[in-house]
């Protein structure tokens, strides 16, 4: 079985295959469980046009499509790069068992990758964040939590 | 032209349609620009077995599908209920001009999800957060990101 560092390099080859073949930023990550790889993701937001195709998140929906799935329970997630807040929150939802990064945010910063401005807004209050941002209090706001409540057909995730 | 209650109203209605029909949590969103409504997502994680597939990272994909972008420009985006911290990510990776609510975590804690314990995950240093996370510190972590520097075919996002 392979150890820590010879998945990280894996995720960091795929990293500079990504780079090299020009379909996407320089992450990449993989998603290992009982020792093998189970789903790889590149990032692929330039390719597919998806903010949302960073390393991990597409990682994490791959290893569900193949463990059919929506927790990665007992898997462990190889990131060539510390996550930024969306990745992080991904992997929170995934609930793996760990995550494992090699580049740290500083690196990423240094190559122009600065999620720490994400980090800073997402502390802040609703009104002091850059996107402007506004609550709209209309009577139904709750409704939708009142029929879930009540639903027989609700899956909790 | 419709107005943000009104705008609002249809996410709120499209969020009970998902618990109706048991497709999913009781989450709805949806992108307007230039006072149309170019796309719209419901919470489809159980459905589509995809953790990631919240209402607002749904409603972001379905819009930059449909504008042929990774960037959501002029775009509006108005949420049946406050971000979750993933969520809150992929709104800022993909830039629009506006974000509006109706529910507020509060509501959405009292209904059984609470993102709360995410963003205060998300506030915390590596090593005191309850999924294990490790840096694994191999000597090519910073290849990606020199190959990326001096790459010809690198698209900035």
């Amino acid at each position: 079985m392979k150890n820590k560092e010879e998945f990280m390099q894996i995720a960091i080859d795929l990293a500079q295959e990504n780079v090299a073949r020009g379909e996407g930023g320089p992450f990449a990550a993989i998603i290992v469980r009982h020792g093998e790889i189970i789903a790889t993701g590149k990032n692929s937001v330039t390719r597919l046009n998806d903010p949302t195709a960073h390393a991990e998140v597409t990682a994490i929906r791959n290893a569900c499509t193949n463990l059919n799935t929506y927790q990665l329970t007992d898997c462990d997630i190889y990131s060539s790069c510390e996550p930024c807040p969306m990745c992080l929150g991904a992997i929170y939802w995934s609930r793996p068992k760990a995550l494992y990064f090699a580049a740290d945010k500083n690196d990423a910063a240094k190559a122009g990758f600065d999620d720490a401005f994400i980090y800073e807004e997402i502390k802040l209050a609703n009104d002091k964040r850059q996107i402007k941002t506004q609550q709209i209090n209309i009577a139904d706001k709750t409704k939708p939590f009142d029929l879930w409540d009540k639903s027989p057909l609700k899956l909790d995730y």
